[in-house]
């Protein structure tokens, strides 16, 4: 498999996290968001994603879009080990946690985003930085009280193995600490955080250990 | 079954019109997004779902929160008629156009993010009004070009039977053309909402045949 892939975006870093916890063997295509205008812009990479975002997996002739998508691609292709847990409840609280993440706190802190407030909206930085944080914090305050109230929280988000919803947390997390947000009140988010950076797979998944990594 | 609903959310949208897709009777309890403050910030609504966002669909005694984590519950459990398609790259295909509209179009357009935008921002209308059309132009683009490209695009998003990824479709189009976007550039979009809009599971979905319908 080949993943298009920007080490520091954090829907890439799910995707990343999925694969090593599968074991599943992949290439990683450096697609640079801000090189050359952004190299996901480019005529190539809209021929293989039209949304002109990273991720993309491409498997054998299979190009598979949203980082959503693919962890349930991967989930179907490669049952073992699960990042779903068992039964339909379950699976539906850790799919609740990963649209958390993924619909209602990223998007708004997406890199296109960021740009249309600077420069279409002429917002200052600290309008910008105010912006990301008050989404990142109600984000994760959501996270955190779904996490305390549920029996199913363990070691991980759900029960003692990691799985799509840790994949999701760690990179949201990381974006979090990089944009000096403050994530004290989230102990819960903080404490599974710190179990996963135990983890061979989410460490090699981290934007600092990609090939495209910059300082 | 009781769907926490508001009948202009297209998030509550997609997930009555995937239950009326599968027959699965339900009740709705209106939760009115701007009245009394926006009652999804009520201390009930919030024990219920700590993200005070719309819908939650109750099951017993289950709660599950966000509208695609929903839609992934009721094929789990009501199996038919099925909204996914077979097969894992039909399957990836159907939910990464889902996760586009419900990541990367609908979260920036947002009730509470419009209202960000216009309170804490200041933002006159008329910018208001240029971000709202200018992330739902560049979302149906994407997703005009994935259906065009698709050999897996028929009557519908996925075939000849309505599935998950038009149950997000009618609704952002329902919100593009309430905000007044022009939608003529996307002439597939167009052809398979006209199809949904056919059938009784869409129409009795919409917005204006709501029990808590306003004009």
């Amino acid at each position: 498999m080949k993943l298009y892939s920007y080490f520091r975006s954090s829907a890439a870093y799910r995707v990343r996290i999925a694969l090593n916890l599968k074991d599943i063997p992949y290439d990683i295509v450096p697609v640079h968001l801000l090189r050359d205008g952004g190299q996901q812009l480019s005529d190539n990479y809209t021929a293989l994603n039209p949304s002109q975002l990273v991720p993309t997996l491409v498997d054998g002739d299979r190009a598979v879009a949203e980082s959503v998508a693919i962890m349930e691609y991967l989930e179907e292709t490669h049952p073992k080990p699960a990042l779903l847990p068992k039964g339909a409840a379950a699976r539906a609280h850790v799919r609740a946690m990963v649209q958390l993440i993924a619909c209602d706190i990223h998007p708004l802190n997406n890199l296109r985003v960021l740009k249309y407030l600077k420069h279409d909206l002429q917002l200052d930085d600290a309008a910008r930085d105010g912006w990301y944080r008050h989404w990142i914090a109600l984000g994760l305050a959501s996270l955190e009280a779904m996490l305390v109230r549920s029996a199913l929280t363990g070691r991980f988000c759900c029960g003692d193995e990691p799985g799509m919803a840790d994949a999701c947390l760690v990179p949201q997390l990381f974006n979090a600490r990089r944009m000096e947000c403050d994530v004290s009140a989230f102990p819960t988010v903080l404490r599974i955080d710190a179990a996963c950076a135990e983890l061979d797979a989410f460490r090699k998944a981290a934007p600092s250990s990609q090939p495209d990594a910059e300082g």
